[in-house]
């Protein structure tokens, strides 16, 4: 694990680091000392490990519970290399989407593609970033929506570090088997209208969760109309499992 | 309006009283002077303005968020006289349930019958309550789960002093027209395996209401089986919006 650059602002710490080929970021509270809990956060397709959506969410969780909080580049976004698989698959996926194609089938068969590396790899984020002294073998939380819950729900299922989890604006269509086996609390969030996920299918994932303690928060609106009040209910539901 | 008697504890000031035949219970923080927010719940089928689920409710709005809350028994419930149609239909009801026929339908005709009273009497209570000098004419809001839910649709539809409801554990059998004439902000409670309300018809009242910010809140678990810390997100949620 090789830190690049470092900044701070308004108390939250910044590092650019890269592990092997994963570029990632942390976000740590200035002047953290000793083992703290630790978010792995999973953007969404098209996005990045410096999206807003990300960094506004992790800076809170930093900022208002002491967390250190990671997010890592997924295999063809942000500051990787293109990938010719992933290229052909999306150029293919686009022209099949301009058909009439069904897109939830679509983004599935992609995460499907993507989830088995990517499950590898932030193990591999977690057992670095928990070697560090300023976040140290803590509880460990994951948050993602969209592509960052159907490659989080795989991750979660297979991470027994991992104690709680925020996921949503997916379907059951790939990972009803694997969302079966997850068992610790999970806020699952929908959009009441998504325009891409079709609205019987995020039911039937959060139907699929094993956990006991699952929250289903469901908004009017489009795939990325999550209001903001949903982030202030996400910190309270780390801080009441991680905290 | 008739005040019967008076305790205090715990910084909550708890006041009976009858407002002609109608017999209530008014919350309000201790020493509290001035109009304030105002919160009226409605009890659960079977239970009264006493019930637990509405005194622990009702003594944190006033104890965390300074409002004022009331509550009165509905038509055939806690104090009030023995109605004689009321117990004919319940008998009737308990006869058509032991044969098998459905629930919801049933609860939805009695919701029905008794809805027309309680929204004039609810209104009345308003009324009465905020010429109080320690309560006064401010916000609004409503709480109501199940039979308070079913009351509550019709309620929050006819009264424009309510800015904000959390309602639930209801179906839209009856209730679909009527809570789409509803705009204000709703947090909607829907148990996951509730024996009483089925799924789809807790979903379709949701789904009716008018209100652009309006949060379906479902979790696992039988009809009386709501989470804690879904009492956390109430008082947040009317925070909010009343505060």
């Amino acid at each position: 694990m090789r830190f690049t650059s470092e900044t701070s602002s308004d108390g939250v710490r910044e590092q650019l680091f890269t592990l092997g080929e994963i570029p990632g970021m942390l976000w740590t509270p200035d002047g953290a000392a000793g083992a703290r809990a630790l978010i792995l956060m999973g953007h969404g397709g098209g996005q990045h490990k410096m999206a807003p959506g990300i960094t506004v969410r992790a800076r809170r969780f930093a900022a208002e519970c002491g967390f250190a909080v990671v997010a890592v580049d997924v295999t063809g976004h942000g500051d990787r290399p293109r990938d010719e698989e992933f290229d052909r698959i999306a150029t293919e996926h686009q022209a099949r989407m301009d058909a009439g194609e069904d897109l939830a089938s679509l983004i599935a068969d992609f995460q499907a593609l993507v989830a088995g590396p990517t499950v590898v790899e932030w193990r591999a984020v977690l057992d670095a970033v928990q070697k560090l002294d300023h976040v140290g073998a803590g509880p460990v939380g994951y948050w993602g929506l969209s592509l960052g819950c159907g490659l989080g729900v795989p991750f979660v299922a297979a991470e027994p570090r991992v104690r709680a989890a925020v996921l949503g604006l997916a379907g059951a269509v790939v990972s009803a088997e694997t969302a079966a086996r997850i068992t610790v609390p999970v806020e699952f969030l929908v959009q009441w209208d998504d325009e891409r996920v079709p609205r019987a299918e995020s039911l039937a994932l959060f139907d699929a969760f094993a956990s006991t303690q699952k929250t289903l928060h469901a908004n009017p609106g489009k795939h990325g109309d999550i209001p903001a009040f949903e982030l202030d209910s996400t910190v309270r539901f780390f801080a009441r499992h991680l905290g």
